[in-house]
């Protein structure tokens, strides 16, 4: 085997749609050395425990751990638990609530039966942090944190400006970047991956790694997707994403609503497509031989293959055409009968009721929705928030373009 | 008993000599409780095991815990063996040095016999902080270090000015005032002791117990106490103080050569001479009606006596008269005989010689002692740093006013 050429073609494809590779000459140095020892990179990613529903935002780093997987590379997934477990004390974050054992074990099933669609689990170690963590003496801790300064951890962006606008930090928030970068030490990481907002810690992984007499790893980072609306990042809060646990008709749907100019990098950050067939794709958009629309049902067909199968894809397109193209309602309508002890002289507010059929999330979002108009009854639109209804027995309620439900009595 | 009247009589005592009691309210309400359950306060103070040789200055803050003694309060002294144990990991500070076992046990005995000179040993209680904070589990230190902001953290003097000016401080820093302020806790103080330079970390166990539901402890500050030049602190690296194991001979010397401004404020600060004593005293001075050499003398017999007894002080004054009155040689001059393997050619360098002869504790002590004209050979002046000598018996050397010794062959 020609060594150099196989360094080089490693690095073009890990390079594909990364944000920074920090550095790059430590990446070929190390994809050398696995070449020669035989011996795979070990590619850590850090899951936190708290939030296991994931989209397809959080999927762009498994994309990128699964092309390591498919050069041949071990990948760590560390679930945070010790961090899960011990919470935020200081009671600011409710993100960081404790997590009991069983929540935290629940969590982390959760994330395989996720993460196994992208990742190919027999590549795939998965560990605890708390195994190495939670037995730390104090003198472990006081050691650790003496390797780190208190200027370069205000530095970090988010540090940096609570500490500037004179928000408060407390000092046990200096630790979790810290036990981050011990988590490295704790595997031996060769490579980090993380999105671009991980690149300070990522980078303490590095420093740690170096302190404690191991050769540094090098940090991975892939861009932050772009939620539904194309501009600001997909996230659960706002409501712009695709859940990887998505039906398969709303995974469809929801992927033909992306703008045009995703196309591209939706097919290069959330499928397993090779670069060189992205890249066909992204000619014949620009050169206009392809039609958007195709191409994107071409790519909605990819994710739900990804989380589902083939068949289940090509089922979810016929659906999705007969839609939109024919503008009839579709085959089939879920339908939703109420318990009737929870209405109110037979009525029921719109927003709850909506909740209630698990057609929206909160009655915030479907107040949302009703104020876009996008909330319909029977093909009426509804204009006020405050809206309650009488259960009629097959009527419809529709909500966006893709969400149906027939209230039965 | 009139309870607010001994509350007022045990305040004014303790005010007598302090910087600041904060706050005082506080300690009145303490006191008061104290005085009605019949329990006397936790007065705490924290000794750092690197350093277990004291001298005058440290004693200020012994000499004010005698006091709350002598009103019927508890002592309870901190060695702070866990600090001690570990060190300082960045390698920055000498004085952190990882300390061993029984490096800890003999500092901690040595400032036992050194400090029951001045504190009663009945109502003294001596622990070690490693009983309380070796155990800490990460979770638990997380919580402690969650209850304090790097902001208020980066307010202490010696922390902002490191920060300011660019100079490292490593993130295990933080943790010593934390760690101090967790002893507090353990102990539940009621009030804690430092000198002035500690109040940030005395007001650190205040706001730790506050947040784990103990009520706040009160600082009680001590002035820094000069050294012999009468202008910067007592010190042993500026050599302008007084050990308290120095020989009674030297104890009573160097208190002669303070400076005039000082008798009181050395009355006040470091015997046990009542209030209403020690303002009879000032007035004397005012007024003129005592001579300043007279009090001075008094006032080194004190000091003496409470290092060793009467009788010792009364023969150090005796000797003192019989020098500086006189202006005669002591009665008795130590004899010194040098080991003729340390000679090259029948000479040795004489800082050695001083250093070997116990006249100095160091070489660079001697050399500066030189450099000031302080050092005689047969009553000539020493010039030269690089002085070597013969050894001639019954010569005689002098360091300063009154450390003398007779070489013998």
């Amino acid at each position: 085997m020609d060594v150099s050429k196989e360094i080089n073609r490693q690095l073009s494809i890990l390079r594909q749609g990364t944000a920074e590779i920090v550095p790059e000459e430590d990446l070929a140095q190390k994809i050398k050395k696995s070449i020669l020892s035989g011996k795979p990179l070990r590619v850590k990613l850090g899951l936190d425990p708290t939030a296991p529903d994931i989209h397809l935002g959080h999927t762009v780093v498994l994309h990128k751990l699964r092309q390591f997987q498919d050069l041949g590379h071990q990948v760590i997934l560390i679930i945070g638990d010790f961090t899960g477990r011990v919470g935020d004390p200081s009671g600011r974050s409710k993100t960081r609530k404790p997590l009991t054992e069983s929540e935290i074990r629940e969590n982390a099933r959760t994330y395989q039966e996720q993460i196994f669609h992208v990742l190919d689990s027999d590549k795939t170690e998965l560990v605890y942090n708390s195994q190495w963590l939670a037995p730390l003496s104090f003198a472990e801790i006081i050691q650790l944190s003496a390797k780190y300064t208190v200027a370069r951890m205000l530095e970090r962006d988010d540090f940096h400006k609570r500490y500037i606008n004179e928000e408060p930090i407390s000092i046990h928030e200096f630790f979790y970047p810290l036990m981050q970068g011990y988590d490295s030490i704790a595997i031996e990481a060769d490579v980090e991956l993380g999105g671009t907002d991980q690149k300070f810690n990522l980078l303490i992984g590095r420093t740690l790694q170096r302190e404690y007499g191991q050769e540094p790893q090098v940090a991975v980072t892939v861009p932050i997707l772009e939620g539904l609306d194309g501009k600001q990042k997909m996230s659960k809060s706002l409501g712009n994403y695709i859940g990887i646990t998505d039906t398969p008709k709303d995974m469809y749907g929801k992927t033909m609503s992306i703008p045009d100019n995703l196309i591209v990098r939706y097919f290069e950050l959330v499928t397993k497509m090779p670069a060189d067939e992205v890249m066909k794709i992204e000619e014949g958009l620009t050169r206009e031989q392809l039609h958007p629309r195709d191409v994107k049902m071409r790519l909605a067909r990819e994710i739900v293959t990804t989380y589902y199968d083939e068949k289940t894809a090509v089922g979810a397109e016929e659906e999705f055409k007969q839609i939109f193209r024919l503008g009839k309602l579709p085959h089939e309508i879920p339908e939703f009968s109420i318990d009737s002890d929870l209405l109110e002289e037979g009525k029921i507010w719109l927003p709850k009721l909506l909740q209630l059929a698990n057609l929206v999330s909160s009655t915030s979002e479907a107040r949302r929705l009703i104020k876009q108009g996008a909330v319909r009854v029977d093909g009426q639109k509804v204009e006020s928030q405050d809206t309650e209804i009488n259960i009629i027995d097959g009527q419809v309620i529709r909500v966006g373009k893709r969400r149906f439900l027939r209230l039965r009595k």
